[in-house]
């Protein structure tokens, strides 16, 4: 039996999680919940899995938390620092899926408990990649990522032969402007933005897909994940989505993870890691499916590919400053302030005006995200003016 | 450093794994490379790499390879048996590339021995698998398949947990007639099947393509590798050949192996596994691919397909009976003797009048192989005249 804490439990990968450990019930235990403040949805969750604890990080949510779960043997707590305390209870497996730099402390306590953890957002790896991984490294904790790109790489990859990988092949969708041209691009609305093809997932997410700023993100992870060097790691256009990325070995072998456009793929990966359990999705049907095509990046049309492969190889706080103003700009985009190729422009910018000294822990990662944040929205006045 | 033998090493598989173990000279010693009577061939490799042992089949052949040898250290033999002693000869690794059922008994011997066997013909695991499982079981010897379809699913499969395998996915190319109708295989002449799509083969084994005999018989094959239930084992067309074949999983996941056309690939693996060596080929490049196709394969048009399932589930001699039945029968057509759609024909009718007793020996397989190859010349006769 696994004891299981889920950070984040009622977002998107939080509910795909509960949802497989719930198929599973004498295999899994239910250690903590933790929710921003959805309280209906966290208290649901908890009486389901009989969780030992459930936090919301807001407090002021917690006399309804306290309310709904009255009667019941779950403990309840309200705060930032709760939901680390959560994350620092020991869990054979912790589940990382709070959204932003919120989910930088939780994560990294969950990681000094030193079993596994699963990294489903981005910022951990990419803006607090050195910090994170020596941290992993000091409590011998195991990093799974839940990413569809990264787990099918980590389930092609040889961690005792890395010197036999010749590269890592990362997949891109292309996002909703793979065909546009720059000049089609400069009138993209939001609403265009956010219909991405494959996936169904939040607004932000979408609209880095569609600048293709989400695979520069996911290079710089893959990057921190797997040891090779970044020149290795190429990214190829393949607009189903099918082939969520590869492994070339240096014998001419490449292996590669297909599967479903569902979350659940990789997370129940995470969660049943190194045995596998089944999922309720339909399997992967590739007489269905017919086609796959390949076809190479355009670096011109998605400037966001060639500032995250320079931010990746100037290291230090680059990769943090280009994460966290790329979210000032994405949010000034959907809120109708700035065009869409205004965002890679401006992250372009704040990267050439910002060059703070490598950040060598979690607060100096927090402190250049929000000195970055602020830097960003200036630029992001001047281009309203 | 591993000791090595090439059973065949003057075909096309023996000289591509030549090719490699001459790139790593101080990771392989070679104790024995056999061949039929291509003297010239066998005796300038025997020279390189400096073997043990070089053993022709035909004893005629024998005065040629001991002048071509005189003054080295190569030890020479000559005649069938000579080359079952080779086998029998301890090596750590052997490769398995005699032809049809001549290859047979040296295989079981070198399997005796209890090393690493590659299994680069069909025959041995078709005809007399369960026989080549039990002793290879009995030995300790590990098989390890150099088929690019079988590699691919072995580099795939999880040995550990194959009730964790929720399917194999058998892709074939379907051959040049992949788009043909029956009526217009009807008029099929020999150079037209033997012009195969995507690899370069013998004459023999491109009829088998062309029929898809060939995927019928790999179906068998990895019935006898893989521990999955036959009816687990999708045959699906991809007509680019470059996922060679792939292991669906009971949580959404599938791993395929992708890889260039190329022989050496899968042989470089059964060579250095479970480590892995660098090759000469340019790697697989998706993006000048572009694209892949994926069908279903149509047992109408195809009905090698059909019988080979037939066979695999009737088990006993039908395997062996179709692979014999099928061998002369395409002889014939290559002969012109008859055409390209009597070859299913002819192996189905035989399959109908042959019932013997399930093999227990190799002894029997081979009387069972003797007897279909008479019973199907008749039937050959029977439709010529």
């Amino acid at each position: 039996m696994r004891s299981v804490t889920i950070l984040g439990a009622t977002g998107s990968v939080g509910t795909s999680t509960l949802d497989l450990i719930e198929r599973e019930p004498d295999r899994y235990r239910v250690r903590a919940l933790t929710a921003n403040c959805d309280v209906a949805k966290l208290a649901a969750a908890a009486k389901r899995t009989n969780a030992e604890l459930a936090v919301v990080a807001d407090e002021n949510c917690l006399p309804d938390l306290r309310a709904a779960l009255a009667g019941t043997e779950t403990r309840v707590a309200g705060g930032r620092a709760a939901v680390i305390e959560a994350a620092a209870l020991h869990a054979d497996w912790t589940m990382g899926a709070i959204v932003g730099c919120a989910g930088l402390e939780p994560a990294m306590a969950a990681i000094a408990n030193g079993g596994t953890v699963v990294l489903a957002n981005k910022e951990p790896l990419v803006s607090a990649g050195e910090v994170v991984l020596a941290a992993a490294a000091k409590a011998g904790a195991t990093l799974l990522p839940a990413d569809s790109e990264h787990n099918a790489i980590y389930q092609c990859f040889d961690f005792e032969r890395p010197e036999r990988v010749r590269r890592i092949v990362l997949t891109a969708s292309g996002g909703p402007f793979r065909e546009a041209t720059t000049e089609e691009m400069r009138h993209v609305t939001p609403e265009q933005a956010v219909a991405h093809p494959n996936w169904s997932m939040g607004a932000k997410i979408s609209v880095d897909s569609a600048t293709m700023m989400n695979k520069g993100l996911e290079l710089i992870e893959a990057a921190r994940l797997f040891p090779v060097p970044s020149d290795r790691i190429e990214i190829v256009l393949h607009p189903q989505s099918v082939i969520h990325s590869a492994v070339d070995y240096v014998d001419g072998s490449m292996l590669a993870q297909l599967g479903p456009s569902d979350m659940r793929v990789p997370i129940a990966h995470c969660l049943a890691w190194p045995d596998r359990m089944p999922t309720p999705m339909a399997p992967l049907d590739l007489v269905a499916l017919g086609r796959m095509d390949f076809a190479a990046p355009d670096p011109v049309r998605f400037p966001a590919l060639r500032l995250a492969r320079a931010a990746l190889e100037a290291g230090g706080a680059a990769p943090a400053i280009l994460n966290a103003a790329n979210e000032i700009a994405v949010a000034a985009f959907l809120a109708r302030r700035i065009g869409f190729l205004e965002i890679a422009a401006i992250v372009e910018d704040v990267l050439h005006r910002y060059d703070p000294a490598p950040p060598e822990s979690l607060d100096a990662v927090i402190a250049i995200d929000t000195e970055t944040r602020a830097i960003t929205a200036e630029r992001v006045e001047d281009c309203v003016v």
